[in-house]
């Protein structure tokens, strides 16, 4: 355990009984052992530098108001998670040592409509929840969700999260957010900023600046609540499974996706490759046991024995039978000219039981964490995705730039590409390892560097980050002697004078810890 | 011509000289005859409240630095406009009498990418350029323009302007800002803010906050280019128009079209009242020559000698033929319930010539200013339209209050209702008068001003407004004390803390005009 920089421990004890005064004595830890509920379960060894001195929950606005008073009273930096299921990116530790978790997730409240197809939701509502709450009251409504499922719906969307039906771009979905600034004042975005208002998750304007962007993947407030879109139960939906053999499929494939993608006849995508199949389903011990990264022939075994693809591309086609259909046969056309090209497709009709492995294209959420455990031991892993242009050669570049690191480092590649935006891919890439192995943390580090490096000599820059990670990606991006991050710094200091908010997320941090700062407080 | 708040007039000349030095002799404009180009057109008699002191157009960004550098040097606010067609919200006059025009219409570069569905745009570029220059380049591409297409793309995005095809909800179409701080700082949102960036028009999101939101309707910054996202050619398309009979039809219309904009069958749509139609076509006389508003008989006389509805809806459903066909069935099973609903389609090959009423659909824009001239004399009108959600009985219930508020103060009521957002419309309603009529001006802002609070009342908040009421809707949103505009004034004061961009836009102004200060500088 940490403290806070600048706090010794009775100065930290007045402040927990402060705290524990406003939510309650069971709702301050900062006893180890219950601590470790905040770790992060996949740290490349990393675990103590991301320390928080302790964390609290409140269950209201009320409380959460007064928490940032005394926060700021003290000095004591809070790191707001809504569940801290952020796993691959630092699940709920904090990006600055002796920080306190402040933990949203007693804050459950839903509020869904049906006829105008969006709910309410507090940070707490997890997918399951909210998938639960819908059936319970008979809603015609989808959920969008990540897999697993057992995340906060707000927390994913505010991080961009993705998922797999057509409304599959998270913060796309976002309607309006209740905010909570470090000085405690409540804002509503957009139509909400009137009393009583009618709109406010029906329609994302404002009038003025629109306000909402500020607060995503951000430390400048603390969202309370948001209003977001759901998609109305479609009449069918056909799942559509591909598989090319070749590595270099990927060209043709991507460049039969695009205008697919660009004229909505498939509304959201995405491509694994080979491991990404493996590494879910099996592990490495079951196909080689060499050192280093698999040699091509042990893959095209692998490959072979598991019957699927190099590459793998899954999405669903929803709507009226008939519209499916015709959308089905132009995706049939639009692939078949790739040799080789396999189609499984599976069609369901509104109320029909969707079969597991389809459900995440059914805004179905599982409940199972499935691990990834390639090389055995205590399977972890790390993500820096790039956005890649949705262009066959752009891809396919990426593709053995990062292989090569990925080999070189020692590693498999692990590919998966997603399209919720009709013009690019997310590229994640998951750098999986045994995280009580310390050479291999050390060696999982030092590829996510090289490939977030490798990058940006590319132009590609990163859609969310491991929080050992972020710093460095930030500094990528540094158009006009790096203009977007001191204006990123003005915000901050304008709008969290005192820097209590996650300090140092996406790479923000408060005046007092720029510089040499942020390094001493680790 | 009025001089900026606290200088005489040697001083204004000596910062026209040094603006002069900038941009050259011709592009600094203050004698009163070349500075009417830049009156609001549409003024309900209020040129003289809003009268700038002069105009200056740079011709690039590093201009454009010097200009920000003079004026905050010498304290002369800059109104920033594309193009300044904002007709019916102001033109291209100020909020702040005495602020020079900052025009940015000599910026007009483009680059196309038809492979990726995207434009860079700079404010100069109009939708008629924009629309030759893909022309010219065969890039088949459609854009998406209001009528007439005179204006600027960016600009209308700007101010979250709307059109007519899948593509119309403008603001939504921005993919990357650059964007001009008031210190002369350039910034690039989102993956552009990394040095050559591959990614900037194609991912919307940021590392971090988005920052983009905060330049749309805004006074925090001048835009100086961005990306916007185009559609593909589609392969055909159908033009369908509705007309429903009776004044109440507009309830089953509004609940039919809902699920088909939900589940994305209708991609947009807008519906007329009968004097939206009449108002573009005719003018008043032809069909009464009484005092105030036209009654309920001589309405009915002109909708069956124009052939039209009550209400007249319009859009068009974009594809595969296959695919329009079996849209088509599914809009014509849901207005079918509607008795006397009228339909009329026109299908429309690629490459087939579109009709003039459709072009709009197809995003052909067109380049007449048709004026608005219904009560005669010289034709004017302002707009202050509220969000409404689309639902059948709240949208009647607005229009009835509209109507009886419109009547009152001894006008006919115009109602446009637009969905390029899926869960609300867009209500405009234009008040016509004649801009020489004083007693007609002054009803017009008191009508203006009656619907404002009265779509308050409802809990429906303004989409965008006229100069002379962005105060006043502004105000409106008093959500826990006015907290958003204490926000967006803290924004102001940290991004352009001299106060010099745009003042009072939407109702923010800077620190040394708040209070008090707005209405001296008057």
């Amino acid at each position: 355990m940490r403290l806070p920089t600048g706090l010794d421990q009775a100065k930290f004890d007045t402040v927990c009984t402060a705290l524990r005064k406003i939510v309650g004595e069971n709702w301050v830890v900062t006893a180890e052992d219950r601590l470790s509920a905040y770790d992060d379960p996949y740290s490349p060894g990393l675990s103590s530098d991301f320390l928080p001195s302790g964390a609290i929950s409140p269950a209201n606005i009320d409380e959460l108001k007064s928490i940032l008073r005394t926060a700021t009273q003290y000095g004591v930096p809070v790191w707001s998670i809504s569940i801290g299921r952020n796993y691959a990116y630092g699940g709920a530790a904090p990006c600055l040592s002796g920080s306190m978790i402040l933990d949203l997730n007693r804050m459950q409240a839903i509020e869904a409509n049906e006829e105008l197809a969006y709910a309410f939701v507090e940070p707490g509502v997890t997918y399951v929840t909210l998938y639960k709450y819908l059936q319970d009251k008979r809603q015609k409504l989808w959920i969008d969700c990540t897999d697993p499922g057992w995340g906060s719906v707000l927390g994913n969307a505010l991080e961009r999260g993705v998922g797999y039906t057509p409304f599959g771009d998270h913060a796309a979905q976002l309607c309006g957010l209740e905010v909570m600034l470090a000085n405690g004042e409540v804002i509503r975005t957009g139509m909400g900023a009137m009393e009583a208002s009618r709109t406010w998750p029906l329609y994302k304007g404002a009038f003025g600046p629109s306000l909402d962007g500020l607060f995503l993947q951000s430390n400048f407030g603390v969202v309370t609540k948001a209003g977001i879109w759901l998609m109305p139960e479609p009449e069918s939906f056909s799942a559509v499974e591909l598989t090319f053999p070749r590595e270099d499929d990927i060209v043709g494939a991507v460049d039969a996706l695009r205008p697919l993608r660009l004229d909505g006849t498939v509304p959201t995508a995405t491509i694994a490759n080979w491991m990404r199949i493996a590494a879910a389903n099996t592990t490495r011990a079951e196909w080689y046991d060499g050192k280093g990264a698999m040699p091509r022939e042990a893959i095209e075994k692998l490959i072979g024995k598991m019957g699927i693809g190099h590459w793998n591309m899954r999405f669903g086609l929803y709507g009226r039978p008939k519209v499916v259909a015709e959308n089905l046969k132009a995706v049939q056309k639009a692939f078949a000219k790739i040799e080789r090209v396999d189609f499984a497709i599976t069609g369901y009709h509104k109320g029909e039981t969707v079969r597991p492995e389809h459900r995440s294209l059914a805004g179905i959420p599982s409940v199972e964490l499935m691990p990834l455990n390639w090389l055995g031991g205590a399977g972890a892993h790390i993500e820096c995705p790039p956005v890649v242009p949705m262009v066959g050669k752009e891809v396919f570049e990426l593709y053995r730039r990062r292989s090569e690191l990925f080999n070189t480092h020692g590693f498999d590649h692990y590919c998966g590409l997603t399209t919720t935006s009709p013009r690019s891919f997310i590229n994640t890439g998951s750098i999986i390892f045994d995280r009580n192995d310390f050479a291999q943390c050390k060696q999982a580090r030092e590829l996510g560097a090289a490939l977030i490096e490798d990058a940006k000599v590319m132009g590609l820059g990163g859609y969310r980050g491991h929080i050992s990670e972020m710093d460095l990606i930030a500094r990528q991006f540094a158009f006009n002697d790096h203009a977007s991050m001191r204006v990123n710094e003005q915000l901050k200091d304008c709008l969290d004078p005192e820097g209590i908010l996650s300090p140092g997320k996406q790479g923000i941090w408060p005046k007092r810890l720029r510089e040499s700062g942020k390094d001493e407080a680790k």
